[in-house]
């Protein structure tokens, strides 16, 4: 069972956000656990204060660093754990990163909110920067929470038998080809008569057409980087595209 | 104020994640309103079933176009407001799209799940298709939350008063400088003597110059397209950096 531990000000958030849907399943039935740590808890302030203002001067607070020492530390897995602080200054988040995240047995997420965290104890625990995208959240819940979702579903049982992984977006290097299902006639729109045809081999060529077209439309720079083969390449010369 | 409303399978994991902290006190006090529409209230279903089988064959479920049409077409703004669909083929979000959005009255989000949404209705309703990044979630819910939160915070008032946009990640095209604060000494580490200086002028240079060289050796990228003064290349240069 893979193992999820957040340090966070909002353990409720994490707790209640993951208990929905498949991440709710899929720890109910022990694929996975998500444990939520409150950096609160670990204050030595009386007032239960965990920031503090910048040195140097500045708008907003900055999380103390020893709070988050003393939580950390009471991971039993501390030492032997991947860190991962997210922060716009990280690696961006990928599908390889989540693949090769998914072969870790447990990991432990550092939250960050207000202005930022002290540096010092970011160097002292962290393994590794990550960046959700190129933009500002109100705290790394969000991202550590949606880091979870990506992973997880790569864990096997997650997201039952019937899963595949080979036809979604990235699997090849390339965007998804379009879904249809009942009814056949939508707002006077029909569903493409090649997959009503009941033809294996013609609906896995269109879907292949499609998805080849698709990821030249909109993502080109998906396209440069796939693996790509004969047949593929001159689908593309086809239709006036050039690698 | 500005209005979120998000047609999705699961209403009440977006009503509890943006419950908590900035967002949830930034709706009590009413400058922004989430409201999230059940898909599954439209089903026209006895079994109040939302998917079906792809047409075509393949692993999983797709989501039926009425049932989302009609969840829809109950918004009073339906046909004025933009509808953002959460999909890895779409642009990428950024910090730029988020100050875009943040202009708007109104914005509708659909969320996806199982294996995609029926292709019809996405071209019906859907005017933007954005990717939170080149990764795959078990649904666009967490997407949707997150952009929510990215833009909410750009929002008068959402992060109160004190806040500041002028220093942080992005606002000039750099990664954030490090913070520091209490205790002096943290794990034998010092904070760094110029920002217990008092010296504002000193301190605001040597921010400048932290922020250049992090970018610099975290993302480059971001670099190149910033908008640097004469000062900040000399600073750069100083360091061995060439653009």
């Amino acid at each position: 069972m893979k193992q999820f531990l957040v340090l966070t000000l909002f353990p409720e958030m994490i707790m209640e956000t993951l208990s929905h849907s498949i991440l709710g399943r899929a720890q109910k039935e022990g694929f996975i656990s998500i444990e939520a740590i409150n950096i609160r808890d670990f204050s030595n302030n009386k007032h239960l204060q965990v920031d503090d203002y910048p040195y140097g001067g500045g708008a907003g607070m900055v999380m103390q660093p020893q709070p988050i020492y003393d939580a950390y530390q009471s991971i039993s897995k501390a030492g032997q754990t991947r860190v991962l602080y997210m922060t716009p200054q990280g690696r961006p988040f990928t599908q390889r990163m989540a693949e090769e995240l998914a072969k870790e047995e447990s990991l432990i997420f550092l939250c960050g909110h207000y202005e930022g965290v002290d540096e010092r104890v970011i160097e002292e625990i962290v393994t590794d920067e990550i960046s959700l995208g190129d933009f500002v959240l109100t705290g790394g819940e969000l991202a550590a929470i949606t880091m979870i979702d990506a992973i997880s579903r790569l864990m096997p049982g997650v997201l039952g038998k019937e899963a595949s992984f080979e036809d979604e977006s990235f699997s090849q290097g390339l965007l998804e080809y379009p879904q249809y299902t009942r009814p056949p006639v939508f707002m006077e729109k029909e569903v493409p008569q090649v997959l009503l045809s009941g033809h294996h081999g013609n609906v896995e060529k269109w879907r292949r057409e499609q998805a080849l077209l698709r990821t030249a439309a909109k993502r080109p720079d998906l396209l440069k980087a796939a693996e790509l083969s004969q047949e593929d390449i001159k689908i593309l010369k086809k239709n006036g595209i050039e690698l």
